[in-house]
């Protein structure tokens, strides 16, 4: 069963709405639907919705990073009929040849992990859809164009669950010319609220 | 789609030989279709196989632990309509009193991890069904039964991607009376090669 995208889009920010906590300035919680507890059929609908967006792009790999980011890019790959891989973290472990690498700061938790992708898992020619739960400063996305690029494959795009508009992350992928497709847009938090940005569905596809 | 259970197995078992690579005595690499890069028809197959087997048991959530848990434990969540939760580890955080936590130890990597899962997602009168990857040692079970216990929820069963039957964990389940299905049997390690069991997917279900 497939919903249309939009309404996917309405059930996402009513969920988040009515069960997400803003935390602070910058930090929202969902862990009822997104990153603890799943829904899985809400996820199934997500990751439907990246692969209608993204159907044209001739996708041969969708990438995310442990652990949040395997639902949705999980359900985007069974649509999408391709593999799915997750980088690995490490905070420290040394890494070896096997593995292409990247840094990844974390503003939240104020700590650098290295993310890792064995080399036999992306190489030259794969076109990869980068999906993950969230975008803030756009570190993680960061960190997978670099894996993507020291593997010689092309990134074709970028698809978020929620993105927190107002931090840095929108505008680097934008200004990299990336297609971008974020579907729940938060404008900015208000009185420990949340609010969606007007022109709702982040949609920068060709 | 869902293809006949006895299927999934045999292609289950056919990318274990073609693919997994067996490393000293006990360690099993499925990294190209398990836990790293993740094959998502496979894995959705393997929630259909699942739910089919549990489908009579009234679950009312999945439980697994991340990172290589919830690919399975998702497809198998969105199977039987319920929702998914994946216990955190922690190295060390102190943990609070909003969290179930139970300790871990991992043979493979010789460190003890903290797992904890959030006190709203797991309740009395919860039917839990457990998924995970691998069974080895039982640990990582075993402390999702402690959290399990915490909430006063009811354990129904494990369902187990890939089992080595030569280690511990396989008897610890059963020695508890908990359904336990295994798809894939691995009864030895012999030259490098992997040996299934003869009776091929354990399955202990009433």
């Amino acid at each position: 069963m497939k919903l249309d995208r939009r309404l996917v889009i309405k059930i996402l920010e009513e969920k988040i709405k009515s069960e997400g906590i803003v935390l602070g300035s910058d930090i929202l919680k969902v862990d009822s639907f997104l990153n603890h507890q799943i829904d899985p059929f809400l996820m199934s609908q997500i990751g439907q919705a990246f692969a209608e967006k993204f159907s044209h792009e001739n996708i041969s790999k969708v990438l995310t990073i442990e652990s949040s980011g395997i639902a949705p890019a999980l359900m985007t790959s069974l649509q999408l009929q391709v593999p799915m891989i997750f980088a690995r973290k490490h905070q420290s472990r040394t890494l070896n040849e096997e593995f292409f690498s990247a840094s990844v700061y974390s503003y939240t938790k104020q700590t650098e992990n290295q993310i890792a992708v064995s080399k036999r898992f992306i190489n030259p020619g794969d076109r990869v859809l980068i999906i993950d739960d969230f975008l803030a400063n756009g570190q993680a996305v960061q960190g997978l164009l670099d894996i993507i690029n020291q593997a010689g494959a092309s990134a074709v795009g970028v698809g978020i669950v929620i993105e927190k508009r107002f931090q840095a992350g929108h505008q680097l992928i934008l200004s990299k010319n990336l297609p971008l497709v974020s579907l729940a847009s938060i404008d900015r938090f208000e009185d420990g609220q949340v609010v969606f940005s007007k022109q709702g569905e982040t949609s920068h596809v060709n």
